[in-house]
């Protein structure tokens, strides 16, 4: 039986996996994010050490090119992490492997893993977001990634700005106070010294964030009638942040969406396997 | 050559025509929305004096139960317009013609128009937007309208309020100040007594009007990276709205989203047309 390899490309840590399906997986690991020359290599060699793979899938952190037919295709673009921009990743593995790559964000395949396996099963469509160093989300409509012109950036929403946090410039070096400029890991820390689950629950800053990420899933039911919005990563394990978010985007809905009783606003069903479970599904079946 | 029928069912007016196809009209009419069974005797009564259809296509006002598993399908659900409420609109006409019947959104009608028809001509994806006595969109994907549980309600996003718009508190009854209740035409007229075409074009509600519709199309763009936002309806035909609102959507996406050049926001290629064409389309084909 066949191998398939997988790829969860972040901005912090590459996790790979081979297995002989998504549901399969026979070895995983995990390599810190380095430079590209090193971190491709050091992904590869992993990769070869379990024998010869038939597929690789890879979900990157973005902004990436999905253009099949564009000379950039594969390239993660004008991300800001240092040495990472207009930088080749599917390229450098389909010339490795020789073999059929499926490319596309982190979050569009964690969010194909919850709808076929976690967290969405049966949903007509759903939205995976993560929220950690940045924000980002992916939505399954047609049991397929929505794509558009290229892919969603969730994070760069506009919210509304929290009565009691108006003196906050926001960090996204792009738009300020969008949602990521307001309420990614960086952000919290960067007004409280501290991440949510440290500061104390009877600190503002769960009701502020909370407000925020509810302000994105009321946004996605009004576009899209999304039914399942899955919230992962890491702020997501703040102790009680996904109740106040279902709470307030409750509130900000006022029972108004038709179907309103059926959206959901749920944990990741697969846990912290749902981006690389996302990278094998990702790989092209033969 | 078979005919098949297509209703528009607005607030206002009920848009009405019969075909050989969705580009072979052959006679159209218009009548006002009164009381439910009055207009939809009317209606019925009209496209029954152009002989025998085949099948019949219907996009309405909402919300709307879209679900066909459910007894409420082919009804307006809670629609605050008097006397319609709990009505049935796809059951009265599949009694009377005893044919099949295509029913989705108006605006999802409209979307399916432009992007078959119209301004979205091989465009990846596509959002129709109207504005005017109310705000909604239809999005579509993979060539089909968005669904999801029931239907987006695009006029429901909460957008930032302009600095210069701080006191008036929106009109609509679920969420007063959500872009419906902020930038739809009674929205305008509650605060300065007139329509936008009928302010001077140096009068700041072009301004503030503007702003709140491009956070439409930066969020749509942001969720969605939808390629083409088409916008009509009655409020888009102030003279300079549009330009508004592509420049301030330019502005605050900040050049950051990934194939951003490739995104348009456009007037409808169909004009008037695109409801009644939509609904036309959704007429289902033998």
């Amino acid at each position: 039986m066949g191998l398939i390899g997988g790829i969860e490309a972040g901005g912090t840590k590459f996790a790979l996996a081979v297995g002989h399906s998504p549901t399969e997986i026979i070895a995983r690991h995990e390599i810190p994010t380095g430079s590209p020359a090193k971190t491709l290599e050091e992904a590869a060699a992993w990769l070869e050490s379990h024998g010869q793979i038939s597929a690789l899938g890879i979900g990157s952190f973005g902004p990436v090119d999905l253009d099949r037919t564009s000379q950039m295709w594969g390239h993660i673009t004008n991300t800001p992490k240092p040495g990472w921009a207009i930088c080749e990743i599917a390229g450098f593995f389909a010339e490795r492997f020789k073999v059929p790559i499926g490319f596309d964000t982190d979050v569009n395949g964690a969010a194909l893993a919850e709808h076929q396996l976690g967290a969405g099963l049966d949903a007509s469509s759903l939205a995976y977001i993560t929220v950690g160093t940045g924000i980002g989300g992916g939505l399954i409509v047609g049991s397929k990634p929505v794509h558009g012109v290229a892919h969603p950036e969730m994070g760069h929403i506009l919210p509304r700005r929290h009565a009691l946090d108006l003196e906050f410039i926001g960090i996204c070096p792009h738009h300020r106070d969008c949602l990521e400029g307001l309420a990614s890991g960086p952000a919290i820390n960067a007004r409280w010294g501290a991440s949510l689950s440290e500061l104390p629950s009877d600190h503002i800053a769960h009701e502020i964030i909370a407000d925020y990420l509810a302000q994105l899933a009321h946004t996605l039911i009004a576009l899209t009638s999304v039914e399942v919005i899955v919230m992962g990563g890491g702020v997501m394990k703040t102790p009680g942040l996904l109740d106040r978010v279902q709470h307030r985007a409750s509130e900000l809905g006022a029972a108004y969406f038709p179907g309103n009783t059926k959206h959901k606003i749920v944990a990741p069903g697969l846990g912290d396997q749902a981006g690389i479970t996302g990278a094998l599904l990702l790989a092209p079946s033969a």
